[in-house]
């Protein structure tokens, strides 16, 4: 897959360049620099050789077969260079010129021409507007960028090549190496999908690091994203977030970033974890390349400074993670081995005398520890501290453990020398215990994901064709909203219970509803035009009597007929009235990445306030919808306080996963709530005494941002 | 103010010694090493030199005044030298030694005795079981670190040894100075509280860094805060605030950490800004020891890539900075200067191939700009970037503007080059743009403390003898806990509205009493031994009439009298019975540091769930009581949601310092509800429904952890 972009047998450079300080020539210097065994052809028609190399004027001129074609000329050209791959039977190029989508409606339109043209010839393409790519293992450096990592397990895939540099530099610093490394620029063709496809067959790579400021095809992103992290962790910082994020994003790339909670949920659910900053990728990418998984959340912390002990011990209370207890034996062994003033207990305080001896006796013994899946050792420099010694203490035990270990060794110049030992031992140190707890956290929660099983989606038989003809009905009608009577049909052909309800359109009809329906009931009255019955005085509850049916239904039509002589008025709707019960709220809105984005929360004016929600992307399964309704952090609302029964959970997870099969079989479901939904206590099911419901004005082909059905 | 512990003119070292990594050792030549001008005197009695200077075998020998002694000899001899030291007249001693309250109960025992000494000779002790300290102008290193810091700006205070040597040794690298440097070990004698008034004089300090644990005296801690806060900002780090990290704490040195609400609060109150880890801490100190205050919160970014340049807006937008909004002015400028595809709105994109003149013409502009308060530069390492001399040119803009600048250079060994430039030239650089604006952010939050006026604590007049006098009777009857009824007349006396209420013994009083308060009224059993009211049964609201009043008398005393015949009932509760408004809650809590700890939150059961509280530590005055209403994120609640009137916030206002003021005139008041305090909507007013309180055994003499009455 794609294999012609990361292991070609010959490269051609068009728009390659004598110039020192030029693209065209730097790029060339990277190709011919780092030991790649292939074939490089520089093509510039003002140029004899360059570098040492045999340039040509054309591609034509070449007299071999190109497998990849790098493109770093002006962008006016690049449509021409392409055809001109095309017709040398080129199939992969990599267009690093910029002049596209970033720079403005020209741009735009170059940009479509070349999408077209790239389709037409059945090429695939990088880029344009990108730094290049990296292989360490073929050894090709077909980008501009200014340093050549080293071999690693780390793919890198970024949509800001300058981010880029930053990397590459940052990498060399922190012994990290990598196995791709790739800046998608405009990420016309080829998308982050494509290459989490690659990086997922890649044997060499073992994480995977991202920087996204939005994806092109939310669904088949969290597809791939979902494969990819059962075997491989993959951490992304998703940039342009925030409305001034987002503001710069469009002005830089043109990227319309999705809605924040759209990607924290597509992110949730395919696994992938979210570094919240540039900073914490790199603080998870080390660990990850590193060391093993954590078989569990036990941490043991060992210190030769109290106070540092204490910061990682309240980082640890805050994170998912546990301080491991010790078992009797370790703490005995630890107890007649250390100075009767240290604390044998987690965490342990080595004190700040401690040689590397007694770090080494320590980690040993807690290593061995069956209470303990990983370990912290925290170094500060004292007077009698042995750094290097230390570090090569730790990097020994390291190598012959399979339990993870870092580090942090706090300090600056005099710490320097033992991070050395540390980072060619594969030991991954922090400067503060807090990122090293972080650190630690992100692996213990990729294993969770690993272990999660996958939800099966659950299929109810449904009347879906009576639900096709209502929204046939409303299409027919011209209309996007559905009013509250016709959006409660449609829930109510998916399983959802509703309040009996029955429109009547006389007075004598209205009391035989009330009866049929048993008082008390409500009564509302029915019309399109009216949309706020309820400031309208158009509801009654409570209504007890056939005299009360009577009085309202003369009374409100009258009202109607008197102030909005215009409006088509259907009758009275005559309901059940339902007390008791929680409120929840269940509702859907499509999100143009990633589809329908499942809510669900608390309902009431609280919640209103609080925005005490959580989101899916459905569909989902059933421990997905478990785990929205352990989400919301008024939980112990819906369990019971005060000696409250608790609801209905089993009907709430039945409710949500109808409606992710609802939103599923009909995308042109734009946006709907079900607010409230009661949840009655025990095993008394749920009601939805209300819902709202549009839909787009074309069946079922609502298309998402980017997909490419 | 402790001037022998930071500018003596003689110095002893009890127990030096001339064994190399011995504490005694390196203390002595971290004494003479460093230029200090003063006379230091080596005191063993085994030694007839040590590092070429003359050796006294006590102190006795010594034929000079010494103005401090520092003792390094082990625990156990620690409390005849002090005699020795008060035998010779010196006031000022730094207790190097190990071996007291930290580690165990003959410790702690041994440092009760170590206070005693210290108060019986009037003499001022640092420690024991500290680092010692380093004073930069006088040049005295009275401690045992491995480094002596730079002159510089920043004083520290640190509650863990071992963490200053971390700080030593990261401020090498950081080109980052220190003024005073203060290991405060057990804390016996003085404490943070007396470093900062010594900070507060110190011409020589502008920034106050702190790692604490706990404080010793709250109030005078505040009070010490709130002063120095006004003029030097002051950055602390308090750890050991979780469960884990506390029980950690009580291992280490004994401190019993406050609550993590108490702390916040009395450190916001007082202006500190607390620091969430040791890397926040460094990231503020750097740019508060090195960058002028910005006058406003809107941020100019330039960077030459637009990845970051996304990044820094998104931490922006997060933060309570903004992104400025340049004039037209800027923006002109920008556009004839910079090629065509930079973008030249705020953040600005000099583009991948800017080299430092292109940085110097965009930041010579924007700083111009009157609507940027603050620059961010970003750089990422690309082919074309000048690193080195870019970091010139932005050191040599910064030494001549008074806005504050910082950058953010991305990368590792590259970018090192700039890093080192920008140190000299005090320009704080950060690796990421996050870390960046978080400590502009810390700049502007404390310009706004800077600015805030001193709340005024407004006196009412209230009956505080009627308290008095109950309180009395309540310790009288040797209770604690005040009933219902007792507890509103307490608040009522501080001008609390509480519901009319008549306690009647018949049901002919019981009908009296509603016909005066009006009906509907409530009735409730009065007995001391029915706590659970309700559970019992005996509370009915909504009573209507004279016959329901006369049968809820007799059917819940023949209850009583049948089911707990014990009990003694003092009769029947009749209450106004209050309707409309909404429910908040007020509170106190005294907290073991910091004292009466004022809660102010939503009542009702949602708020019980999701805990949306906010405290402050009485006293306050009227905008700290304003800002507490609108610290709450239910806060739309109260002002009307869904076209609701807005409540009575006045009458809250009052109500909370009405609470101040008597939880701060009696000290024996242990913790106190109102709740549900019910505030009416407009000019309605409250009404305290409910109220709890209890008290001390002992008048007014609550005394607090470590205060010094």
């Amino acid at each position: 897959m794609l294999d012609h972009f990361f292991s070609p047998k010959t490269v051609a450079v068009i728009g390659a360049s004598r110039e020192e300080g030029k693209v065209g020539y730097d790029l060339l210097k990277n190709l011919v620099t780092y030991g790649y065994k292939g074939k490089v052809y520089p093509v510039n028609p003002h140029a004899d050789n360059i570098l040492g190399i045999r340039a040509y004027a054309s591609l034509e001129e070449i007299n071999d077969r190109i497998d990849l074609a790098v493109i770093v000329v002006p962008a006016p050209h690049v449509l021409k260079v392409v055809d001109e791959c095309s017709a040398k039977g080129i199939d992969s190029i990599i267009v690093i010129s910029a002049g596209f989508k970033e720079s403005g409606i020209d741009g735009a339109a170059r940009e479509r021409e070349l999408h077209q043209k790239i389709k037409h010839h059945s090429m695939r393409m990088l880029g344009p507007n990108c730094l290049g790519l990296i292989d360490t293992q073929s050894c090709l450096n077909a980008s501009f960028a200014a340093d050549m990592p080293a071999q690693g397990n780390i793919a890198f895939i970024s949509q800001s090549g300058a981010l880029c540099t930053s990397v590459l530099d940052w990498a060399v610093d922190e012994c990290v190496g990598f196995s791709k490394f790739i800046s998608m620029g405009n990420k016309t063709d080829i998308d982050e999908v494509d290459l989490i496809h690659v990086i997922d067959e890649d044997v060499h790579t073992k994480v995977v690091l991202g920087y996204l400021e939005g994806v092109k095809n939310g669904t088949a992103f969290m597809n791939a994203a979902k494969r990819i992290t059962k075997k491989k962790p993959m951490i992304v910082v998703k940039a342009g977030g925030t409305t001034a994020g987002a503001r710069a994003a469009s002005s830089h790339t043109g990227t319309l970033a999705g809605a924040e909670n759209a990607y924290d949920t597509a992110f949730k659910q395919s696994g992938i974890l979210r570094a919240k900053t540039v900073e914490e990728l790199f603080d998870y990418a080390r660990i990850f390349s590193h060391q093993p998984l954590p078989t569990g959340p036990r941490i043991a912390v060992i210190t030769n400074a109290g106070g540092p002990g204490i910061i990682a011990a309240d980082a640890v209370e805050r994170s998912k993670l546990k301080m491991a207890p010790f078992s009797k034996n370790t703490v005995t062994l630890l107890r007649n081995f250390l100075p009767p003033m240290a604390n044998v207990y987690n965490p342990v305080d080595v004190l700040g005398d401690a040689k590397a001896d007694r770090y080494k006796f320590v980690i040993e013994k807690v290593i061995e520890d069956p209470g303990v899946d990983v370990i912290l050792v925290i170094l500060t420099p004292q007077a009698m501290t042995e750094i290097e010694k230390t570090a090569e203490v730790i990097g020994e035990i390291s190598n012959r453990t399979d339990k993870p270990i870092v580090t942090s060794f706090m300090g600056g110049k005099r710490v320097g020398t033992g991070l050395k030992v540390m980072c060619r031992n594969r030991v991954p140190n922090y400067p503060f215990p807090e990122r090293a707890v972080s650190a630690v956290e992100a692996m213990y929660k990729y294993t969770l994901w690993q272990k999660k099983s996958a939800s099966e989606i659950k299929k109810f038989v449904v009347q879906k064709e009576n639900v096709a003809s209502i929204f046939e009905k409303i299409r027919h009608g011209e209309r996007q909203c559905l009013c509250e009577d016709e959006a409660k049909q449609v829930i109510s052909h998916y399983g959802f219970k509703i309040p009996k309800s029955i429109l009547a359109t006389s007075e004598a009809e209205a009391v035989r509803a009330a009866e049929e329906i048993g008082y008390p009931v409500v009564a509302k009255i029915s019309s399109p035009d009216i949309l706020h019955k309820s400031d309208f005085g158009g509801v009654r509850i409570g209504i007890k009597d056939a005299s009360e049916v009577q009085r309202f239904f003369s009374d409100i039509t009258q009202k109607a007929q008197r102030l909005l002589p215009s409006a088509e008025i259907k009758g009275v709707l005559v309901q059940q009235m339902i007390t008791g019960g929680k409120e929840v709220v269940l509702g859907m809105s499509r999100d143009p990445q990633f589809g329908p984005l499942l809510m669900f929360g608390l309902g009431g004016i609280y919640i209103e306030v609080i925005k005490d929600v959580t989101f899916r992307i459905a569909p989902i399964g059933a421990n997905d919808a478990e785990e929205m309704i352990h989400d919301i952090r008024s939980l112990p609302l819906l369990k019971g306080v005060r000696g409250e029964k608790p609801v209905d959970i089993n009907a709430l997870v039945d409710n949500i996963l109808r409606l992710s099969q609802m939103v599923t079989d009909f995308p042109e479901i734009l946006e709907m709530d079900i607010n409230p939904l009661i949840v009655f206590p025990e095993d008394g099911g749920t009601m939805a005494i209300d819902a709202r419901l549009t839909i787009s004005q074309t069946a079922g082909n609502y298309q998402q941002k980017g997909s490419k059905q």
